[in-house]
């Protein structure tokens, strides 16, 4: 390895310049005025895959935006890895809140600001440049693919059709993504279990029309009450759902995984202070670590009913809705469960309102085992460049395609990812650490050999 | 009275022709671009009153818009009536929906079209005519003074310090307000009760963020979770309000009481299908009649939190917020409530949530007693112009400005409205019956008589 970390550093600064040429790209996969820089960003990593050592690269045209697949095929007898990322980034509104161009990076002490800077062409191009690293210096121990979309932060949906009609093409061992954050640079993590989700809106509708509450309050059930007593009935006063058969699939973990689970560094103080709350809340009996990495949530995203402007309006609104979305751990089924919700929202509703409730997107939990091969060799990777055995964690988000893929193709994922809290993704001065971006090249370079060895 | 009611049916056609006059000034008082219509509106009815033989009339200027004052004095020995009405009217949107120009009225099957027909520049001016059918005939047996406002329908603030500084002026045996409805044309009533209005705005809050609802989702407390926890434990089973005290100085009903409101023609079939529900739904042991009339209630007037937009978004909202009014009845004090309210609601926050809770604005109930000598004075003249004996209708609205006036100037008022639930006020479409502008007008006018009689 002695080599390809020299690679590295000696082409450290080229592989931030060419990393700050896709960062220019403003491939907002949101916005439709962006379409022809999606295109353009595929073609400019079609290019980078090629000059980075790929036998074949294209941007291949889907019903979305292109998915860009490269492959170098070392042979038959060796193990094969696909690497999954993608190319499109969020909207960067508000404007105003951001120190400098979101698509002009800049360095400032030892980060780079930009939109995707982290998420996720900062994480993706690592990956391109650590296969161009082992290839530049004859070290590539495995057949490589990428798999890089240009959908992630609008759902995914041409992926899924791609995947299946390319099945044969994405043979592979294992699938690594750097699509994810590590607990701190001290105490470096490999994401191993993601929640899923299932989306429910919805409705509670009244009388049609909203009414007069001075002429009709007290005489007339008013939808936006009974949706609160309906909601409140979902959970209970120990912070449990309440829909029958909610946790009949929940996988119970041993006191000794909990004891694992709880290990990692956790300070409530901070936890608290980060987000500005008093006290944390939840399903008596489980610490924060496992409630948000092992337990099912329920969670009310959205509510509106009636008149929420300045001032009063007395009325009885005619309906009131709310968005809840439930966190599923292994082996909650998103469809079963709201089938159960529905059910359940339904049975509460009094006999003077009506009642809708629908799903209006799922996706599965995930967990990739910690004695998976990938897995071994992700963990002594991370070792060997942070001089700390990672922690195994628990991520209560969500990643719907990552279950997806080991339903389509069959194959685990690893979740490989060098980001941190601190990058806020998502949100205006996105930023990613320069030491991030090498210490991640040199890892997932390392990660080939580890795996190489594992599956020999 | 015989040639009163010759008078008014000899003049009717040029009554209808000054009201609409009046209705094509399009006195908005809730937008400011029609300051000056209020203006010109409060002019035309300064000159109509001279017209109609006042000794002196007056726009009288305020904060806000002018308040209309005129009177006739007969002298001291003779009973005093205080006419209260208002000019302003509300907005007219959807004005796609009117149609017809609501500044234009039109008569449409014996159905005058404007905004404001009814409300209440319809009624309002029916007092105008009535006071001018019994001054041209010589037949006037009271002193009669006029206050007619430009702000009732943004709640009438100029007009609070206006009656202040004027209780000398304002001197009367009562106040006699057209601003009302009857049960129907065949089931006249006179409103003999208004409920109070403790109007409140709560908050919850929770981080000082939106929170991604994957990573924190089980472990921080939702706000907008425990809103609907707090707003559904706000209310019982039994749709009584839990607020500790709350009852505490409600005005109970003798059996009897309760069998007399009971006496209107009410159909809960007819009710259910004009507002399109499948079942009334209230305090139990209370028939609808009652509920709205004699009990106080609380409503959810508006609800809102998190992301509301289409599809989702998986947030934990920062804050969740309510817009919450209660009717009163007598002898409850919205003062007193709204502090009992606040308490309650605050002691319901779980110590992971801040909760704030502040009153809009409050009301005090409103009773006319049957045996005032000003109420029977109107229910003889329904009874001789309907041909029945008015049914005392309590309402299960609010008009503060109605227990202002009884606070203020120490005196009931009468609430003698000839307006129809069809008439559709503050919504599209608005009108009022050519006849019970008519009737109003003849009933008006018989009550000075009636009224004359009784403080003999």
């Amino acid at each position: 390895m002695q080599n390809v970390k020299e690679y590295i550093e000696r082409n450290e600064e080229r592989f931030l310049n060419e990393l700050f040429e896709v960062l220019r790209i403003p491939s907002v996969s949101a916005q439709s005025e962006h379409k022809e820089d999606m295109i353009r960003c595929a073609r400019w990593l079609q290019e980078a895959l090629l000059k980075a050592g790929a036998d074949r690269a294209e941007a291949m045209p889907t019903e979305g935006n292109p998915v860009v697949y490269a492959e170098k095929i070392l042979g038959p007898d060796f193990p094969t890895v696909l690497v999954y990322g993608h190319y499109d980034v969020m909207p960067v509104d508000p404007l105003d809140e951001w120190k400098t161009d979101p698509f002009e990076p800049v360095i400032r002490d030892g980060r780079i600001y930009a939109r995707g800077a982290d998420d996720d062409k900062g994480q993706s191009f690592m990956h391109v440049k650590a296969f161009e690293a082992l290839v530049k210096t004859d070290s590539l121990p495995c057949n490589v693919k990428f798999m890089l979309e240009g959908e992630e932060e609008i759902g995914s949906e041409s992926l899924y059709k791609w995947c299946e009609e390319n099945r044969e093409m994405l043979k592979t061992d294992v699938i690594l993504v750097s699509d994810t954050s590590m607990i701190g640079m001290d105490t470096p993590s490999i994401t191993c279990g993601l929640r899923g989700l299932c989306y429910m809106e919805v409705e509670v509708q009244g009388p049609d029309k909203d009414l007069h509450s001075g002429l009709f309050g007290g005489a007339v059930a008013n939808p936006a009450n009974v949706l609160t007593k309906m909601i409140a009935a979902l959970t209970d006063e120990n912070g449990r759902v309440t829909i029958p058969g909610f946790y009949d699939d929940v996988k119970v973990y041993a006191p000794t995984e909990r004891e694992e689970l709880n290990r990692a560094p956790f300070s409530e103080g901070d936890y608290k202070k980060g987000i500005g709350i008093a006290e944390v809340d939840g399903e008596r009996g489980y610490t924060t670590v496992e409630r948000t990495g092992i337990r099912p949530s329920l969670d009310v995203n959205g509510l509106w009913s009636g008149y929420t402007g300045e001032g009063s309006k007395t009325i009885i609104p005619a309906s009131a809705r709310a968005k809840i979305s439930m966190r599923l751990v292994p082996d909650q089924d998103y469809r079963k469960i709201g089938k159960l919700f529905e059910d359940y929202f339904v049975s509460l509703a009094p006999a003077s309102v009506r009642v809708k409730a629908r799903m209006l997107h799922g996706g599965a939990p995930y967990v990739c085992p910690v004695d998976l091969p990938a897995y071994r060799a992700a963990a002594e990777a991370v070792e060997s460049t942070f001089g700390k055995r990672p922690l195994p964690f628990y991520s209560g988000g969500s990643i719907p395609i990552i279950s997806a893929f080991e339903r389509i193709l069959g194959v685990k994922s690893v979740l490989l990812g060098f980001g941190l809290d601190r990058d806020a993704i998502h949100s205006p001065n996105e930023s990613y650490g320069v030491e991030n971006f090498r210490i991640g090249i040199e890892t997932i370079a390392r990660f080939y050999g580890y795996f190489a060895r594992e599956k020999r």
